[in-house]
């Protein structure tokens, strides 16, 4: 066995990801250290009770808790506690005393992300987030190195396992949103409150995590576009199938230009149509997946599990090589990239297709009435298909279900046509408006 | 527009790759400088014959015929000549005066690496490949860094598109290998001579580039088991298509224990089954994908162009961003690893599911004897289907088809099956013997 010096770890969190980290740790020590150029000492874990239950053996000399004094004099601090406080003040000081701090902490990165950055370039200390976004599957590391010499021209990425499953079973099963969330709270992948994950919160911090890196931007959370899928009902998902898509939670972050000629980003979080040909549309269950369209390197797909305790702790760990390298080899490595500084456009600024489906009234003109008033909104249709319904007894006026689907439209022009169909008198209803995306 | 030092980029090679090197180069120089934290100034590119024509303009002062001097005061050389000489000796002169070196070289990395990284390693300088597997899909960087704290366990690559592309063809259009193959080179997917990729040369050398990096060992290249896709028939495809599999070429490396307890690695490449479920049967046409079992991580897929000018181009301006950002940050990379150094096991130590179709003669306890023979052998029959074949006029025998899956057996095992098998007098004859993967 080969000696090296050791490097200090000190762990903060013992849930699911944390418990792992220490088992994988234990478990590979050497072959990691061999990785390394370093041994990796683990000199104790901080928790909020010593004495809770825990699933995985902790050896119990190593739990503390008394985080603030675990990190001075740790070479390498891992925050896996989650939440804003107490790890941000955490995090701050372990930078501030010169350790690398690696986080799986996406609500942290993405709201607190340039203050951690900036904290760390101060004293040439470096923070990993690879574990912050899509768990186990690379795509911080990608992103930053591997397509650094490319440019990144969008990302449509899955990042909600918990949604992906629930759209997922609507789809190959057949069912409503309550039971496809009953079943995924039933397996453990949804929370016993999901507002995180369907209402797109969870997939917004990580699209503004995504859009800062591949865009060199920073993108405030608090500006990307969000909608969940809660409004998602069984009868749009067997339309989508029906017209050869399915409905996916999308985090899209892209790099465009506004009418008025601004060059910046656009980051946004919708249900979206994908067509059943496009490499997202076979990520199944809980998986995630992120495709990336690059300028040169042409479209690139990303593709693993999204969550998991073991699957974060393997990206935990990759970050923990690298960092250890670097203690290694010395000398500060990549700060936070934002030297683009684009502007963050709004959603109005977006241009994509649309598919909007109408109950309109049953009678001649009406289709000629509708056309011309995409057209006045500057919307252009390419398909139309329409189904008349039968008058059951006792209705009042025999309607018609109208599916558009437009081409590329902006999402002002889009938004206003959508306000005068709901005005329109040959309109009974605009029952659904989705954006397809991934053409 | 911030002032950097600049670094002398040496480029060697003006193909396909390196035209586009050039242009992305001047296209986002200001970009990529920001993104490195130094200027990349290109300060020559050296070609056979400068008057050559080019697609994509060079200008003419940059152009040389002598890379021994342009080597000389270079900080990074890109080497993307191709092939063993001359690039082998140029590589070696740019490491051993202290440059780091960008290859997209497959060829030269998988027969000469462990020469190369050791050259790398004396005097601290780096060698980067990333280009040289799958182009722009970014594989070597997640394996050697973002899975350094995991232990992969199997990888299950579609390395080479030309074969990718023959394959699809025939399972979707039911072209003949033949056909195929010509609709291949028409459309530039297939070299004049497509031996390289058809006879899996190509994908073997990535195999022995893959395997040696994700298990910390060195496969040498003539140790890497390689079957081709030539004796593939439609029959076969179609065949395949019909029990839910299509039929894949796979660079197949595989951490295992054999028979007799040695712990080592297999590295092989041959056409096999792939379920119709699994996500490497989704990858079409010339695409590349790489699908990794890891013990932590689960697993992973990464998707994308496996060949291009421009899309290799965009891999090798990655490694060049990196290697400036290690210059900037100044100390050594991290060399090679083969700190694992496991033995490379024999094809006759894998074990994997096989589906053997036989033609039979079709009597009574011919399926008993067949059954007998299998088990006598160590093989345990999972599936059996048997189809009678009628008796055309002037015919000898009655013969059936016997499609026979296997449950998982050691290749040495099936090997002396299939030669009991010829041997039998109740076959007429072994049509197709073919390996089960990705289940």
């Amino acid at each position: 066995m080969i000696e090296y010096r050791n490097l200090r770890v000190a762990l903060l969190g013992a849930g699911s990801v944390g418990a792992q980290v220490v088992a994988l740790l234990t478990e590979h020590g050497e072959e990691l250290a061999n990785r390394a150029g370093a041994g990796l000492e683990l000199v104790g874990v901080a928790v909020r009770d010593v004495d809770a239950p825990r699933t995985t053996a902790i050896p119990r000399e190593l739990l503390t808790t008394d985080a603030e004094s675990l990190i001075v004099g740790a070479d390498i601090v891992i925050e896996l506690i989650g939440g804003i406080e107490p790890a941000r003040t955490y995090i701050l000081q372990a930078l501030n005393s010169g350790a690398d701090v690696i986080t799986a902490n996406k609500a942290l990165i993405a709201t607190h992300g340039p203050e951690l950055f900036e904290a760390a370039e101060q004293v040439g200390a470096q923070l990993y987030y690879e574990a912050a976004v899509a768990a186990a599957i690379p795509i911080i590391r990608p992103l930053r190195d591997s397509l650094a010499g490319d440019r990144v021209k969008r990302i449509l990425g899955i990042v909600n396992g918990t949604t992906n499953f629930i759209l997922d079973r609507m789809d190959t099963e057949g069912d409503t949103l309550e039971s496809a969330l009953a079943a995924a709270t039933e397996l453990g992948y949804a929370e016993a409150d999901p507002t995180a994950d369907i209402g797109g919160y969870d997939a917004a911090q990580k699209a503004a995590i995504l859009a800062s890196l591949a865009f060199h931007t920073t993108v405030p959370i608090e500006d990307v576009y969000r909608e969940g899928i809660t409004e998602i009902t069984a009868g749009q998902v067997e339309s989508a199938r029906k017209a050869g898509y399915v409905i996916k939670l999308l985090a899209i972050c892209e790099r465009m230009t506004a009418a008025d000629g601004t060059e910046g980003v656009s980051a946004r979080v919708y249900p979206a149509l994908v067509p059943r040909t496009h490499p997202l549309a076979a990520v199944h269950a809980a998986k995630n997946a992120v495709f990336i369209e690059a300028e040169a390197a042409g479209d690139l797909m990303f593709y693993g599990a999204g969550a998991g305790g073991r699957e974060t702790a393997s990206a935990v760990l990759g970050d923990l090589v690298s960092a250890a390298r670097r203690h290694v080899v010395g000398g500060p490595g990549v700060a936070e990239s934002t030297h683009a500084n684009l502007p963050l456009l709004p959603i109005s600024s977006i241009s994509t297709r649309y598919q909007i489906t109408l109950e309109v009234v049953d009678e001649p003109g009406v289709l000629a009435a509708i056309a011309t008033l995409f057209s006045q909104y500057g919307v252009s249709v390419e398909t139309v298909s329409q189904s008349v319904r039968v008058v059951g007894v006792g209705e009042a006026v025999a309607t018609a279900t109208l599916v558009i689907g437009t081409h590329e439209a902006s999402e002002a022009h889009l938004s206003s046509t959508v306000v005068a169909l709901e005005k329109s008198d040959a309109v009974v209803t605009v029952t659904s408006v989705l954006r397809v995306e991934g053409l």
